[in-house]
């Protein structure tokens, strides 16, 4: 009878946890604008979330603390991948007053929306060979904090003109440039105009629009840009209690 | 001269009914969903509407009594074939406000929307073939009413993972499921969640989705889900004072 | 020295406008509409703009007087050839409450939109081979004022049921019909619903929806319609301060 008892075992629920299904969405939207297959880490102290693009020129990290749910418990730390197409699917069935409660078993995570109705949607967990890889080292010489409108109307304003984005941050302001065949846009933003700006030494780089406009559309309020001269650029904000990290390659110009 | 009189007879008006123009909206809605050439017996009572989609899938049942409308008067009992495409592009024409004046000649019929101004739209009469059939005979063993909303959102949920549905109505609530080929849904509808809930048998059936997607969308408030084992499903519904029979076969699994 | 002096001369500003970014929006999409690339005449009493659409069935022409800018300036007259293709991606970027500063030097044309930030969009000039053609004169016997909604019920009506529309000016009533294969739509407007109707003689022409239904996008409040029989019509509107002609070709049926 052993062998019964282990396979019953396995389908014990070993992650339980519980918040408004809108928080999920926010967090779902921002993985799934970047990764296709994202490697949750289930740990005592909240959920992590490090993986790179499928193209390797970008790379999401996010820490989603136990406090941001209303319930969080564990059995053991498990390992979740997931599919962020299908759950992304799954998540905009969740009604705005949903509580949404995630289990996971063994081989599959469940999502319920709890509302008027309990909707219990079920997907298979995959495996996503990707290691945690490190967050990189990177020589950052202007931090400029910001509200993310000014941020989002740059990437839009470039977007029309050029499909890539120069941000330069001078002494006086931080620049916001594109430079297409035949059109171009420069914003100034005023040192004033922005929340805080620490200058070490001018910083200057140059990165194609596609990533930034994708993960642009997640981020509200606050936000932070890291920046050095032709080095990865770093934009930090908070989704909630989450904390969220996304790092660019910069476009280099072949001679 | 008596060929002329016979001629002119041809073009007098034998049919003429007025109503909100936003309720034979709704009617076309509903009809063109399922039924590409719609066969409407205008009679002393009413209008009906009898005909299987062009697959023979499904079989939409609609009866407009003569107190839907304003004014409802007929020469002599008339069959209208309507290509609904046509109808339904000149429908979206009326305004909110609009009343709608139908007429209908020998070969032609009339839509006529007054409002601050008078727009009259003609379409020509079609040949339907099809012959007035019967409403089968089914043996449900489960009547549903709920509100349209559970449905809707059963139907949609489903959508997300697969591209069939079952309802199962069992002792306890009303089960709405669908597996796809990774990801599943399950809804849990309680007894008391349900307006009525009569269970003679316990039933089950799976049922294409895009035929119940389609209806879906024309229905309000409170409807009427019949089922049986594995037969085909009805629902009822009333738009105004019309009263709507959907019917459809089940999902039959190959072996 | 001399050559040098000339090149420095010709990047100094020779023009400068400003007005609100959402009127410009508003003369982009009306160009926009029928003209690919537009050639306009900067002067001392404003911006003109007269070309034909591509294939010159249709003329469009716009007088903007200085009036309509809170600032207008010009060192010498220009004629600015704009490709509206790319003016009007940038003038959607404009913020419903922006204010626009137009420029220009020898080979580019400047937008500025000036709201909580600066962003500057330059885009080059091009050359436009088109002379400034007369207005043709044309023996018009009917000229009707009357609300643009009516007229857009008319185009979108007989958009429902063919590719061409018929203007009837007859004593009684304005007449909108349109013929299609199957399906045909008339709209009468008596005289009273009308704002002012002149007529010198009935009129009557057919034309083709397209450039009608690509102008009338841009229509609001009054306008009015000059008409004759089987010659070009004419539509007078304003944009604010600016007055727009529109004249089109009539559709001459072939035997």
């Amino acid at each position: 009878m052993k062998k019964v008892y282990i396979l019953c075992f396995t389908f014990f629920i070993m992650f339980n946890a519980k918040l408004e299904a809108r928080l999920w969405r926010d967090i779902v939207n921002t993985v799934s604008s970047i990764i296709e297959e994202a490697p949750f880490d289930v740990k005592e102290q909240g959920m992590y979330m490090r993986a790179m693009d499928p193209s390797h020129i970008s790379m999401l990290d996010i820490e989603i603390p136990k406090e941001m749910f209303e319930e969080y418990s564990i059995d053991k730390e498990m390992f979740l991948g997931v599919n962020m197409d299908e759950m992304k699917k799954i998540i905009y069935r969740a009604k705005p007053t949903d509580v949404l409660i995630i289990n996971a078993e063994e081989s599959r995570i469940y999502l319920t929306f709890v509302g008027d109705s309990k909707r219990k949607f079920g997907l298979p967990l995959i495996d996503v060979l990707e290691k945690r890889t490190k967050l990189p080292e990177i020589p950052f010489t202007a931090t400029i904090k910001l509200s993310s409108e000014i941020f989002q109307d740059g990437i839009k304003d470039a977007s029309v003109v050029a499909d890539h984005i120069t941000f330069e941050a001078r002494k006086d302001a931080f620049y916001i440039r594109a430079q297409g065949d035949t059109s171009d846009i420069e914003t100034v933003n005023e040192k004033d105009s922005l929340i805080e700006y620490d200058l070490k030494e001018e910083a200057r780089a140059t990165f194609n629009l596609s990533y930034l406009s994708d993960i642009s559309k997640s981020i509200y309020g606050e936000m932070t840009i890291k920046l050095g001269t032709d080095v990865p650029l770093m934009l930090e904000f908070e989704i909630d209690k989450a904390k969220v990290k996304f790092i660019l390659a910069p476009r280099v110009e072949r001679e």
